[in-house]
């Protein structure tokens, strides 16, 4: 393809903010606009920062609403998928089904996020797991982003020594920065095992067994997982190969308490006095001192920024559906080029 | 012995009161006194109560505080110790090993709580775990709160099917209710692994190789452990074969997610509208919904009522000191029926 | 009324299982029994304890989960009508509504919670600031949890020194411990002014002109009101003189942070360490240091314990409505003498 | 002065960090660098962004941690102090008393932030209530953040209408995100009253009477003010009024409810999808539907940023002091223009 792909975004959401920004860096593509149905602070923001990306109204929105603040719109969301080649869906869980049918009327692909069910696509993705897979789809799902960063170890650690079962732990995170609409407060709450984050490891790769318990807590800067990994043939996996695999795996920030990465917050704020556009982190975190041998198998603890660890994954998945690149390693490389990622290991 | 043992406990905060409560209601036991340094608040309800306890002061204490209060006190540390039995040490961290100085100079017996090191006493108890190595010491100390909650199970597990490791997920409550010296807000803080539980677990079970990661959390209700459990010969350890273990141990209560039991705060709940005084728990929670197969491995979570956990092994330990009864299960039986545990198994 | 006056309650949550409680201890009232739809936590606890209370289930509760249980019941929620002279209406928000015209036909009176809307009563009641209002009446509303305890403090230095004007400023705790369904993590949340604890207090006291602003915070020991109070006729309302006033208010607790009362998880600690059932307390506290003037005002800070504050004034209104005792003064002494409230300051 | 005039920064935190940012954007000034002990998270970040601003070590700075590190030094805090017309002092509560020997000794001016005492200054500072007086003051101290947000709206009210009293209740963030030093968990916590702001409100503006009561809440987004202010003359301050000056404040940023925002979170949220670097912002937000009228009296709620409120207000300060402007209007004008302040008004 000689000209850039064009890619557009349904649902200016946290997701759809990110994944609008993602692309936007993506030399090789063209954000053409988002899309949304009513005026969020989200919405405000982006008027109020001048309109850097164009936008659409869904059916449904009322465009008296958007008039009344003086914020511009574009068009319709039809008008939005005549321009584009591929969407990014990240409206709310069971809209992007219904969207999808409007995707295939007009003849463009998409990418869906984790709240979807797996029936919506025709690829269960992620970049480093499984990016041939989504050679030339046209639908694809993105794993959660417990799923995402859960597979970067998972995967990273497979590839080097041959894995065959994992137990997790998820400590989740229960809402983002901001969010009203859910919470808790003074408790931990225990979901039914196996957390779905395990099943779902089980069907992009289907070799390794993998269980696992969710506990969600009051906290809102990043989930944390540790990782229980036992090897194919029974082999030791040492605490010094782990890390060498973790350190050089581009989408994982090895980190250290003594650093004075003390938990899930100390991320956040690294990420903050990054100067990171909203403080994200498109990395995991993964602690060195948290890696312990159990007998032969490894034990390691992550730290999952939930509300971006998705997103070079996804652009990863435009780069699979649109044959950008042929490779895993070809796709992931430009996307990490392009979103800045692991300059700090050069 | 024909009389009752009596018992002094050294240090009326968090865990002193409720050493007090539970010695109280041991019908072979009289709880002489307890002795402490201000008129803190539990002090104070202690006042407005009545006194059911009588108080003594111990070294540094300002009696005049006490009487300026209307706190009547019975004398000085030396006078409780000429009185006593044994003594259960709860004092802040570090002073039960000055303490011991006094307590070898008195003669007198003393179980320790977690916060000491382990040179402070002879043995390193848990009731159910190494009972018959407590008898006849005079100076245990008591695996700390999440300690003694896992090696219920790890133990129960044990004497059932035999385990050779355990890998643990250490969910831990930051601080308790009422504690203003300590705090987390909206973080999560990890250590550095392994986790002391896990080193102290094979202190106890020494057969047993354990490991684990500590996250601590923004809550007060009590820590939730999750447990991977390995058998010695590699055998399945099937969810059946759990559960039925588990429900058979006196101190653990399996509880269900539809039963209502979300999480930490729903035990809580819970034991205050049993009418549990100060709405304690001495059983640990289990959930039955949280037990996974993870291959021959089983994976489990359990909630640990940190406030009250260590009590009845606590009082385990003073049989086991005081040789009222020779064998763990003698011991444990007669603590939990004084402690009226157990009951709703019946 | 030569016999003990028969009482039920609707609803056995959070506040139901305390008025019936609260009940059971008044010696000229008999607990006849308390109704409820399914099997809740609560009611698993009442099992456990041995149904000390006779349940009833109210209609579209499903008989066959209680006996699956091993929960006995008494029968219907009209049998229960048919044996009483008043219910304690505790069931959620709206349904109170709906329970009253069961109650208009079976003949008995009904005190609602704040839940409901005001127009479901005869009166809006407080027990010290309209206890005459509520005298034979048959339907009474008690004012919410923060209400009640506000007017304590603004009722008693209005009978004091006349009071014209107040200002309140109410922080919020946002859910109960174990609280579920609701929630907020990281974050303050602000209600549009004027809140409706001040205009429910004009409601109560017309005389009085008050407003304010309501913010919800991420704790569930109780919320903590500053109220800034102007006299009648502008003269100057002395620290001194508030203090000796709320001092003589048997539900009003003075503390200070001096001693210990650091905040609302101090008081609910204090409440714990007492042995109150369920750690629940009745009183309000007051911190004396919070006491300041601003210019003629007087300003100070209180402290609700939102699960348990309204039950005096509830079991106050059933002296009114059944004129078990004609006077403010004779009713509330009676309900605070089987309370066991302000045994403190004798 | 036809240079730009020669700013560093002691300690470069949370609030260092944020000055040297606003430093930097101000085109009438030059940020020589900034100076520090240990290399912290922010100083690693400083280093993985390439070192925009040049370090230097404070005394007793071990250099050799940082040359491990590859973080490249520009020499010590001397040097830096020679290259400077004017310090800005964010070291820890102490240390800039410490520090001001050295600033004397080297013939530089400084602004003090909130934790030092009054008496490190010639002033007690705050850029819209007493430019004036901070005109060619050798040492200035900034207000705290609560002070600096809470005199922006009682200033101008004054100037608008003439106040004679104000009485606060703070709603306090206890720590702020990635902070692991302090915090708190489910609990409210009460500080004697008057609260320090209170005071120190009326150090700068001393013909206003000022009280309050402060409580600290667990969460880490921006402290809630609630304001309750009383005109000098006793007549009216009306809602309509308040608005308008509010509104027509540079730093204050009306929002409501119905826009979104909910609460602090939704401000910090606002902030970040802004592509504010950290995520900070500059104003105060003041809730439109928190207005309300109490008699005669004003009342609302205002929302204070607390790593950035203070900033522009220390802006001002080097204004004022280096006489760079000699009017507040001009001085405050020029930081808010270079800060990009206000532009959404426009």
């Amino acid at each position: 393809m000689d000209r850039k792909v064009r890619v557009g975004v349904a649902g200016y959401g946290t997701i759809g903010q990110r994944l609008a920004d993602g692309v936007a860096l993506q030399k090789d593509m063209e954000l053409v606009g988002v899309a949304d149905l009513a005026p969020t602070l989200a919405i405000r923001a982006l008027k109020e920062k001048g309109m850097p990306y164009d936008l659409y109204l869904v059916q449904g929105a009322d465009k008296s609403k958007f008039d009344e603040l003086g914020i511009p719109t574009k068009g319709s969301f039809d008008d939005l998928l005549g321009k584009v080649d591929i969407m990014l869906d990240s409206a709310p869980g069971g809209i992007g089904a219904k969207n999808k049918v409007l995707y295939e009327k007009a003849g463009v692909k998409a990418i869906f996020q984790g709240g979807e069910k797996n029936s919506v696509a025709d690829v269960f993705f992620h970049g480093y797991a499984n990016y041939e897979k989504g050679l030339d789809k046209s639908y694809l799902k993105l794993t959660s982003c417990n799923t995402t960063g859960l597979i970067r170890t998972v995967d990273a650690l497979d590839r080097a020594v041959g894995l065959s079962k994992v137990a997790i732990t998820i400590i989740r995170r229960v809402a983002d920065p901001g969010d009203y609409h859910r919470g808790l407060t003074n408790a931990l709450q225990i979901d039914k095992a196996p957390s779905h984050q395990a099943v779902d490891l089980m069907t992009i790769m289907p070799h390794v067994e993998a269980t696992g318990i969710l506990v969600h807590t009051p906290v809102t800067h990043g989930h944390i997982i540790t990782v229980l990994a036992s090897s194919k043939d029974g082999s030791k996996v040492t605490k010094e190969k782990a890390l060498e695999v973790f350190e050089n795996h581009p989408r994982i920030r090895v980190v250290s308490i003594d650093e004075g990465f003390l938990g899930n917050a100390s991320l956040f704020k690294y990420a903050r006095d990054l100067g990171n556009p909203r403080g994200d982190m498109y990395e995991i975190g993964l602690w060195r001192d948290s890696i312990v041998e159990s007998g032969n198998d490894i034990m390691y603890a992550i730290n999952i920024p939930q509300e971006s660890v998705t997103i070079p994954e996804t652009i990863d998945g435009i780069r699979a559906a649109m044959h950008m690149q042929s490779t895993r390693e070809e796709g992931t490389n430009k996307t990490n080029e392009y979103l800045n990622i692991a300059r700090w290991k050069k």
